[in-house]
């Protein structure tokens, strides 16, 4: 695979980790010093993602299912950036029903020994 | 100066064109293909950019001022990316009270011939 190929694996796996509560496959797709900005919150980094995560993949916790539509990709040697269209299903716990976000991402990837990962995101969903 | 230092003085020369109402300096800061991703909005492009910038240029328009309190810069040969708090106060024509609101920016950078300019942009003020 190319390195765009490979980021959109990436982003593959991602959202079928989040889908699937697996906290520790997620956190391995980000960068160690990675970033998360979204709306009217203060910067996230890894271990605040962490706890997070691992809150919502408890039992009783909001299931996350989303998609992401890439718009653009651009690849800078050891480094990339992405912007794409998500859309983001969250499941409730108990019957409530679920709702749906939809909004933009815009996301600096880095490639590492391992592979590329996550290393600042924005998102701008609501 | 060092391309870190010529990324903080287009921010700079951004704020002061933005708050001086002077919509063609503010375009040369921009890439043609620049995107602007906000919340709750479709992407927006130079053109789509301008029209919103002349509006609130006219008479009777919103000024704005705002600053922006850098957290990295990160240079990649000819592009770059940044992350910054920004805080920026809406004055509404007539006596209405400014507003100010508070938010995260996360910015892609390309260096052209004519010096450093915005490339994409995720804007997260609600």
């Amino acid at each position: 695979m190319n390195d765009e190929q490979e980021i959109r694996q990436l982003v593959s796996t991602w959202m079928a980790a989040t889908k699937a509560g697996d906290v520790d496959k997620v956190l391995s797709l980000m960068a160690d010093d990675v970033v998360f900005l979204v709306p009217g919150k203060p910067a996230m980094r890894k271990a605040g993602f962490e706890a997070a995560a691992r809150a919502q993949a408890a039992p009783g916790g909001i299931r996350f299912e989303g998609s992401s539509d890439i718009q653009e990709i651009k690849v800078l040697g050891e480094w990339a950036f992405m912007w794409a269209r998500l859309t983001l299903v969250a499941h409730p716990p108990g019957s409530a029903p679920p709702t749906t976000r939809t909004g933009h991402t815009l996301t600096v990837l880095r490639k590492q020994a391992s592979g590329w990962v996550i290393a600042r995101d924005a998102n701008l969903l609501a």
